[in-house]
């Protein structure tokens, strides 16, 4: 975050502001962000668009950020000592019924993302590259303890490993992603692929 | 497919089916799914729609089977002696141009899907598991050969690996997918985590 963002964003509580995400997050599951409107969340949230406005910059800001705060802990808190345990440690931020919950939001802002250009590029810089710069760490330390070579060939891929098997659960085996399956995935495939040995 | 099937399909020739397929596909390009109606594939095809009803059922199986019609080549043709050369060669069924635009049109019914459980319903049975079918084929002989373990826990896996890394190459890496990306994933990702030496 810049200066002026964080000086901006100091004019409201952190409580507001969890209360604004959650009421985004609640008006997306009812509408969709097509039908969102930054007056809806307006008049939900009793605040005014001109802050609104002056506080995000927009709704693809808004919606980016409300779903980035709405992610449980922060991955640079875990710290188990292995990779094994760091990855296991991920997946259980969220019970399985918040990550359906979440794996149907995202699947909504998935689609509208290919139809908002300016909503993927606040995804990019507001979610994504932050969460791929955690991961990045979490995947880091393990090189440096020595558990993965520097040189393995699937460090560039393991957000498209886990992302992958998140997103692709549904289509292929009828059924929600869980911490069962990412868990068993991350021991068959991630670690693997990373020449970790599982047992 | 069903005898019955079978006897209802052949009433038409496969020139005629291929391109009745094509049009399918230009007008979903055109429309998206939810704005495509069998009138207009009626129309642009100078068919009726009785014929297109009693020859596929529905727009969803027509979608689907016109999706299946257009991948090029058969999974089972290949077969270059090792896992390593039979994937390889699954990614350049497609140049990179068939392949973008492939990904463009799989991301708008990756959508559809979810607002319309019929085409769901078709796409699992005429698209989704028939390509898995071949591919666990693909698979299955180089367990045979014993390039793979039998016991490999990743063998539930490929296809989410496979179609995760296609799905979301454009998220993480703002590029769209190509044949040297999958190749370089097969590669990193694939053959290690089923145990399968790249080099």
């Amino acid at each position: 975050m810049t200066e002026v963002a964080a000086a901006r964003r100091s004019r409201i509580t952190p409580e507001r502001e969890a209360e604004l995400y959650t009421a985004v997050l609640d008006l997306l599951r009812e509408v969709g962000y097509d039908a969102l409107t930054m007056d809806a969340v307006a008049a939900r949230t009793r605040s005014s668009k001109a802050t609104l406005y002056r506080q995000w910059g927009g709704k693809p800001e808004l919606v980016a950020k409300a779903i980035r705060h709405n992610k449980p802990g922060n991955i640079s808190d875990i710290d188990t000592g292995s990779l094994r345990g760091d990855l296991h440690a991920l997946t259980s931020r969220e019970d399985d019924c918040t990550m359906q919950q979440n794996a149907a939001l995202m699947r909504g802002l998935f689609m509208a993302v290919h139809a908002n250009p300016d909503l993927l590029q606040a995804f990019k810089e507001l979610l994504v590259e932050p969460e791929m710069e955690e991961f990045h760490r979490v995947v880091q330390r393990a090189v440096d303890r020595g558990e993965v070579r520097a040189d393995s060939p699937a460090l560039g891929y393991v957000m498209h490993m886990l992302i992958g098997a998140f997103a692709t659960r549904t289509l292929i085996d009828d059924q929600p992603p869980t911490q069962q399956f990412l868990i068993s995935y991350i021991d068959a495939v991630v670690l693997p692929a990373l020449g970790v040995p599982t047992e």
